[in-house]
């Protein structure tokens, strides 16, 4: 059958890409055999440099090109104050509200015994060392609220009892804009436990 | 905001894409980031590879990594077969079907005055210097059956009046699969005109 190597090449690098298609794979491999070579040099080169220069913050784990992040280097945000998120992805999300003013801990992952993810493959450790430095106040488990997510906070919050910190859980419910018809029994019942006063 | 600027960079490029949405783009931006660094080397490497290797077949259009391309250059093929398309993607569609023994002549566009695409945008000049040669016994028009694939078909068919050659045109009607029921009007027409005793 007609094929040409490099094409087939990089239709396969795409063809790994979350959420790409082999039909998809070929469709982009077939833009950029369209594009300026030279933009297809800039593109190659951008793609190589973001991955050389980001790396992960010493501080929460978060990306950064930096040594730590921006958001733990500002002065301005309450480092006492600390959101507990899955990956850098979920730091992104709540950036955009524009709401929380404390700082992050990225574990990297969520524990998963299925999967072979126990509490040691994700950065617990690192959050506890925070914690035993004593200038954290809250912290706010702020994992998905799936299975994984769930008993990672459970797990964080029993590890955190002997010490001195609030221990949060972000609130399930109804999205806002969703409709009860449509929204699944346990939102419903987590909906219900977090009732509050009007 | 928090951003990273490499990162937002690489997110540009993805999102010019065709079909990836901001929201595409973001995660496969961070899908890079978190493969192995040797790998994106090798997946940037190769992509600019793939661009500088692939060009345009001296004769019929179609990619190619060689001055001709491998199915011009085919003994085994009769080239005095023509089957005119707009890309070379249609191509690839054509060939996986194993059918067709003939050649190809890769227009790269259709005719479509509202876009300022003329007969002269697209390679119809080099379609009839190969049918001036006069080893070209047919010339199957397998543009795709909308507007512009429709007026380019009949433009070509004209500029073939004075020259001994067939020029056939593909045929349209409701697909193999398909049901009668869910078939566009023009659709059905198009079957019902081209009928075939049975």
């Amino acid at each position: 059958m007609f094929s040409i190597e490099s094409l087939n090449k990089l239709q396969e690098w795409f063809a790994k890409l979350p959420g790409i298609g082999p039909k998809s794979a070929a469709r982009l491999a077939y833009h950029v055999i369209e594009m300026d070579p030279e933009e297809v040099k800039q593109f190659a080169q951008d793609m190589y440099k973001a991955r050389l220069a980001v790396k992960y913050c010493r501080i929460c784990g978060n990306l950064t090109d930096h040594e730590t992040c921006s958001i733990c280097e500002d002065a301005t945000r309450d480092q006492s104050t600390v959101c507990v998120v899955k990956d850098a992805r979920d730091v992104m999300a709540l950036e955009r509200v524009r709401e929380f003013h404390g700082v992050y801990h990225v574990l990297g992952g969520t524990i998963s015994p299925l999967d072979g993810v126990g509490p040691d493959d994700i950065r617990v450790k690192e959050l506890l060392g925070r914690v035993k430095e004593g200038n954290i106040k809250e912290l706010i488990l702020a994992t998905n609220p799936d299975v994984q997510g769930e008993a990672t906070a459970v797990y964080i919050a029993k590890l955190m009892e002997p010490f001195d910190v609030k221990v949060t859980r972000i609130a399930h419910g109804v999205p806002v804009g969703g409709e009860l018809e449509y929204t699944d029994e346990v939102t419903l019942m987590k909906s219900l436990e977090g009732r509050r006063q009007f």
